[in-house]
């Protein structure tokens, strides 16, 4: 199974895929070619969510604003999965959800020879890498020439929420296609809370285990399928409502 | 072979995807992920239309405004073909097109036990409830205690048209991507009479089998692939020409 | 291997998948939905830039402004591939580029009878075409009644480029999603000139190997993936900054 995720829109994803099905008969399924363009954290962020649901496989993941440029291209290993990918970090969150909690992970850099453009790495580069660790076996990846174990690579993080017993502080992460605002709250703040109020930077709003337990167009401050703290509006925007963006900071006061 | 429709844009059907193929090998088909969000109404009309075209199959449907709420998850048994989504109608009439004259449809009714989130059952319940039913098989749904006969389901149907000989009283059911004003009209009452014209609240509009047979930009009145009256403009939005919208209603002078 | 591309948008493409799937186990691999609408002249550049990299396949193209006319449908075939389309020429840029030197293309006029609808022939002609050509076998599609070889078919060519050793004078074919405008310059124009600069139109602006090769928002002149000249900003639109459109002239001083 060969996974494939970009900010490319249409029709750039399909070169990749012709590449792929040229060296692999591998069982190919898209996870999102609609990330904000060359945003790497965004996309290192829905990578994390979504990645480890799936069973073994190798993630392609092209999110590269700096194309041929110098940076690198990796493999990265996590248990039983493969992340091929450019070295700026949108890998490293998925691939430490998926990495055994006692392996780590592995990370190889890729050496193909001189790629056919520097304008597209995703068909000239990631696709066959990918390919190449589909058929070798994400087990074996150190037997090919063309993967060097890499001595260093680009992380990224996502900064930590300072939480206390009455109030909580962090920041909204991503704001998804409905417009709930994820933050990096964890959702065990407001265990036992459901039905109750907290103030989200001083402006109170009910807790609720569900977006339908207010009535349309009323805020609601919930915990998402990612387990942390969501500002969303029933059948509305969260992030309109709540007047929040990405990166923005809030306090939840939660006595 | 299981199909996916959802109104959840992007990334989010990626997880679902994931879940299946935990479970079960099933070629995997999208039917759309870019339904109107929450409007189970549309998202009915066009499974209606789209199902009935596929080989025997499991569909994965969720359009589901009540998400964490009381309303029940159910497999709607329709023929060779299953149903899985939330017990809101959204099922309804694609079911009723796929079933068997003489058989009718069976209703079942959900229950994995407590799900990780109360806001994502489209990855916590119905998916893998879909894998569950792909791998048990659509004739043996009734094997798995996880699936229990249902008593009663909400339905949902569409406005009927008034049609007599020499009008036809009716109203928009949905706007297709190109504009086309699909209505509830039979494609009947237009036999006979393309290359003629009919008056649409009053305002006459030629009445011809396809798009190009007007010029670039001129309005039409056409029998669309749904086997509905359409209002269309060649190369352009029949919607904004004709001045309607969903739920409008209009009137056919075929006189 | 069955590729699907059209203007269709969502979710019309599924109707066509179902119908392919009732008559083959053909693997289905999108390429575009999303092109823009009756827009037979951009369809075919993606086509002829993404196509060639696939394995051989069967390729249902959709592009047709003029369904239910008497425009023909054909099956173009090319080395071991074919594509399946109504015959405006969308396919024949394609058809040239994935055909053997030698052999040039064959073309065969598609007789279905009589369509179930005069408005989708995506779903009601070419994809059970195409399930067929990819049935019997694309070196084999003369054996069947159904398709006849063709006398003459409609063409398409993108206009050449005028370039001499001191300018090169061309125009814009497409522009990507990413903003970036791609003319049909070649761009062998530029060789042994990244470094340097050209004049657009008379304004100058660096050309470079890729994008972040200059700052962020700032201009350059590169050699995109399709190895022509492309007009770009790093992480901006270079449509907008160069002040050009598909189908504007324009003139490369390479002196």
């Amino acid at each position: 199974m060969l996974t494939l995720a970009t900010d490319f829109g249409s029709p750039y994803p399909a070169a990749m895929k012709g590449v792929v099905l040229q060296e692999s008969d591998a069982r190919l399924v898209d996870v999102a070619h609609d990330f904000p363009r060359q945003d790497v954290r965004t996309a290192a962020f829905w990578l994390r969510e979504i990645l480890p649901w799936f069973p073994p496989a190798v993630h392609l993941v092209v999110v590269d604003p700096g194309v041929g440029t110098d940076r690198a291209a990796v493999v990265v290993r996590a248990g039983d999965h493969a992340l091929v990918g450019p070295d700026n970090g949108v890998l490293l969150p998925a691939a430490r959800r998926l990495a055994d909690e006692s392996d780590g992970i592995d990370c190889f850099e890729i050496d193909l020879g001189d790629p056919a453009s520097s304008t597209f790495h995703g068909r000239d580069v990631f696709a066959p890498a990918a390919a190449l660790v589909h058929e070798t076996g994400v087990g074996r990846v150190e037997t090919r020439e063309e993967f060097t174990p890499a001595a260093d690579w680009v992380d990224l993080t996502f900064p930590e929420p300072t939480v206390a017993d009455d109030r909580a502080t962090g920041e909204v992460l991503v704001v998804d296609g409905f417009g709930n605002a994820i933050t990096n709250v964890p959702g065990d703040v407001l265990a036992g809370r459901y039905g109750s109020t907290v103030a989200v930077d001083g402006e109170p709003a009910p807790v609720e285990p569900t977006y339908a337990a207010v009535d349309a167009d009323r805020r609601l401050v919930t915990v998402g399928s990612h387990e942390n703290v969501e500002l969303a509006v029933n059948r509305g925007r969260g992030e309109a409502a709540f007047g929040v963006g990405v990166g923005d900071r809030l306090t939840l006061e939660l006595s």
